[in-house]
């Protein structure tokens, strides 16, 4: 059975991307979670990180005696394990569309990424607002998603037809929008109606909510975890 | 018949992995060059790019109808296309180590990235120098770098046994190394050597220095192009 390495569900958007994959697929897994903290080399979480990956990052996923260190390579290892599942769709069109959409939000999206940390018990829509007026280059990038999840084959259907490792990929994003209340498309509030509305996605949100930590490094914007708490 | 849209040999190093790959591979594709400019929406590259490319960006593979706009993305899809040419490794734990490393370049090293553009034919090594001695974390990528060469099978051995994707994508790495002259240990070198004395590596090399073009973009370190030139 795999094991999967994670970081916290409130913040560890990486570490969303898998574990929604395998649970949305069935597939079971060994959770193991590893509190984040002050990621100095000698802290806690660094020190159980780097015993499984030099990179000393989450996630991981272990697999016997092997080990596969990084989101995108985790979501082709198991769709390649289980190609019943039809992670990646079959369609050679919808298939490399599928990898070049990951791979984007493997490299790219920086200005999302640094300015807006996943906070799923957050509401920071004021945020947002504010974020949103002053950085063009946010603008773009929350664009840029908007129109690849507008080439969506149909108005109700997933980023690549069914459920892939690119909404996998997405899902953690949606959850960034939710949380700075991007002033995003009818069309895209569909999707992210979609992703919400999963079970694996539904789990992971309790789950997140029920940690209760704060971890300062990832809270840029408030100063305790009772402030702008969502319902 | 694949076509592959490039920027500049001399300076695109996303462009590199997937050429490299299919020339290693002996896989016939026509080969479409956009050369760099000042990167404005309307230049003449964003404006040739972006008719296939929304992310305005090189490379851009195309298969008839199907477009792949990634780097990593087009590596998967070349190596799934052409299974017999075994672009990822067979063995499991080296094909899950291959996809791993390939990713982490994909989405890492920003010090690296940022300090030390590609620039082939120029000899930057007095730059080299000074960065190595300001910037932590440039040592630290270089030093995760080497750490992942040193890891190979055998040290004459390419990075996950025989030749595959992981190598197309740190052969741009090699070339920045060799520009900046970084004070890499002797196994690195090898694996250096082991690089540069591809054929593919050595045509590109070639074709980058006749190139004779100066991307001001591109160019942190340089005035013009008879600055530093490489013999």
């Amino acid at each position: 059975m795999y094991t999967l390495f994670i970081g916290n569900k409130n913040y560890s958007t990486w570490s969303m991307r898998p574990w929604i994959l395998l649970k949305q697929a069935g597939i079971s897994f060994q959770e193991h979670l590893i509190q984040f903290d002050d990621f100095e080399l000698d802290s806690p979480f660094k020190t159980e990180i780097l015993k499984l990956n030099p990179t000393g990052k989450v996630p991981v996923l272990v697999d016997a005696d092997v080990t596969v260190w990084d989101s995108l390579a985790i979501c082709e290892y198991v769709a390649e394990q289980s190609p019943e599942k039809n992670l990646l769709p079959q369609d050679k069109k919808l298939r490399a569309r599928a990898r070049c959409i990951s791979a984007e939000m493997h490299s790219s999206f920086q200005s999302l990424r640094n300015l807006c940390p996943m906070n799923i018990e957050a509401d920071l829509g004021h945020i947002g607002q504010k974020l949103w007026a002053e950085h063009d280059q946010l603008r773009a990038d929350v664009a840029r998603i908007e129109q690849i999840w507008s080439e969506r084959p149909s108005e109700d259907s997933f980023l690549c037809g069914e459920f892939s490792v690119a909404d996998a990929f997405y899902a953690p994003v949606v959850m960034r929008f939710v949380c700075f209340q991007f002033p995003v498309s009818a069309s895209s509030q569909v999707y992210m109606q979609k992703i919400l509305s999963l079970a694996s996605v539904q789990q992971w949100i309790a789950e997140a909510k029920q940690e209760q930590m704060f971890v300062p490094l990832d809270e840029p914007y408030r100063q305790n975890r009772e402030e702008y708490l969502t319902n």
